[in-house]
């Protein structure tokens, strides 16, 4: 049965939104939009590849509930997240006569979403969107906390906008659709808010990986509302990542580089962030903060998903530690690290470009 | 003797900010900024003509009070207000690894304002910036308020966002070497302050048009002080413009119109906004709104002013009200115009293309 199981409010004054969480309510898109007063014009944003799954869908409910409707598809890949995509965008809401009052839906993974989500921002300086995350990584990361932007080719997500939706709609049925790889990619943010603020999620992770992987929807219902209401929690307290909020770049700053030393090709973004914080975890061990068992129950897991722990071995250390100096967390020479103390315990540490290299010069052994 | 003179204040919650007006307060930058708690790092975007002026003196300025800066130049004019610019000036931020806690000068007229107010509203999602402009249009208009943008080749400022400055430093001095057509097209702006709100202001300006012509600037103070104060308490009040701030666009409909027709080269934006307001009024008085004693004395301050009244003669109407169709101030099919009730009074209106285009189809007499 359809239905919402769950709504997560993330509390932002005036910007506040729901964020719904349910299997199959891709269907009550037009009754939420309705509730939430957005004007009759819509345009969906979307990749051909979800297009082809969900947006004849979504524009019969759209329709139906009285919305005009356009699709805006954009490429598909992390390479597209530029500012030609963005620019053709513009040309179409122009194009098509757009109004302040008209709304931009994000159905997509997070490339869609940051993409539409920066489009919306800064079309006649802010129209409305929403956020219909189609990937595990995007329902429980880059659909909550309005975090908008496009790359740079020196680096990810450097333009960019903080800018909140007008609401989300997480429906885990799109999940049984989604590559195995992109699911496992995914799970790699769900572990990171399990080390950064939440040991029995971490738990209920290592007990029912499984049924994850299997796509059990009460599992991923239950993994999905744990991490979207951290990262509501977390957003709250720091909307524009004046500091605290930088406890989700745990195993951002290593994944982030080398995502752009291997031209956002090779690996998942979820991809590089497993081998993030599995670096993250390994450092923060030899720097004397994290215990063994801790430093092993993250390696083991992050492995169990299926997600790489290691560097690639081409990859050249020095050129890696030079991209994350151009990572927005730096400051004054030293990079700024998330290192964990334990699973549940996060804390900023600074260390210098020579430090990061020693210490990922080796391969961890957690045996 | 140099000094500040006046502070008036944006309140705007966590986002509010000083502007400091007086005579040679461009040597206190270092100091201003300081107290605001800038970051080592500075940026100063300007365009060759105010460089030549200004930019050696603010550098100096900059460094003697221990700020690192850099100068980044971008080309003089309105039809540069682009996305090429924007790109360029994100590569050299970019290249120089600006960061987080860097800070952007726009030291220019409304173009290099704006240009550099949404760099620094997207680049690494928003760093802080300040506004020193050194025209009397960006003086008492984009330099309060918080509205960034780029052009697009179909609409002026059809590409930005709301971002605010940490502060806005207004050196009266710098209008001394304004070229003349310049500052006619500034005042244009602080008639328009009298006739949406003040009527004070309206007659300052009939009783001291030729002091403010001839640079007297303790008249010039009064009537930028008055304009930066009747603008911050309408922004104070609606700060996204959702409804209120709409009334600053009292001449703008036209105005902006014009300005896209003519290829933003013929006309300053002062001047295209003159005759907006002029038309504005006309039609206000044909719709039985504005009496013809106001009317008269809008077109004739307006043309004491040295800036004009009547569309060029070449303009095609039908063309001009199309452009005003994807302007953002428009909704569901009909413009809705800022009309005023006599001088000091105006409200929202909603026009048809049609009723436009009739009553902008024969000159107004005012005599």
């Amino acid at each position: 049965m359809a239905g919402i199981m769950q709504t997560i409010t993330v509390n932002l004054g005036d910007r506040s939104y729901p964020i719904y969480l349910g299997k199959g309510i891709l269907a009550q898109t037009g009754e939420l939009m309705k509730r939430a007063g957005c004007g009759v014009k819509v345009g969906v944003v979307t990749n051909p590849t979800v297009g082809k799954l969900y947006l004849e869908t979504l524009q019969e409910v759209l329709r139906s509930a009285g919305y005009s409707v356009t699709a805006i598809l954009v490429p598909d890949g992390e390479e597209h997240k530029n500012i030609n995509s963005l620019s053709a965008i513009y040309d179409q809401l122009i194009r098509e006569r757009f109004e302040r009052s008209s709304t931009l839906i994000a159905l997509g993974g997070g490339v869609v979403g940051d993409l539409a989500g920066f489009a919306a921002a800064t079309f006649l300086r802010g129209i409305p969107y929403i956020q219909i995350p189609t990937t595990l990584l995007a329902q429980v990361d880059a659909s909550v906390g309005g975090k908008t932007a496009i790359n740079h080719p020196e680096g990810k997500n450097l333009i960019g906008a903080f800018y909140q939706p007008k609401l989300v709609i997480v429906d885990v049925s799109v999940l049984q659709t989604l590559p195995k790889r992109e699911l496992a990619a995914g799970l790699a943010e769900v572990i990171k808010y399990g080390i950064i603020q939440d040991p029995e999620l971490f738990s209920l992770l290592e007990d029912n990986l499984e049924k994850l992987l299997g796509l059990d929807q009460e599992t991923l219902t239950k993994a999905i509302a744990a991490s979207c209401a951290i990262k509501a929690r977390v957003v709250e307290k720091d909307e524009r990542e004046e500091d605290f909020r930088a406890i989700l770049n745990f195993g951002h700053t290593i994944g982030h580089a080398l995502e752009s030393q291997t031209g956002y090709e090779r690996l998942l973004h979820g991809e590089a962030v497993a081998i993030g914080m599995a670096k993250a975890a390994t450092i923060s061990a030899g720097e004397g903060y994290c215990d063994d068992a801790s430093l092993k129950r993250i390696h083991h897991l992050i492995e169990r998903s299926g997600l790489p722990t290691e560097l690639p071995s081409d990859i050249r250390l020095e050129e890696l530690v030079k991209r994350m100096e151009v990572d927005k967390k730096t400051d004054a020479g030293k990079i700024k690290f998330i290192l964990c103390g334990g699973i549940g315990k996060v804390f900023f540490h600074r260390l210098s470009p020579e430090e990061i290299k020693n210490r990922l010069s080796h391969k961890t052994s957690t045996e």
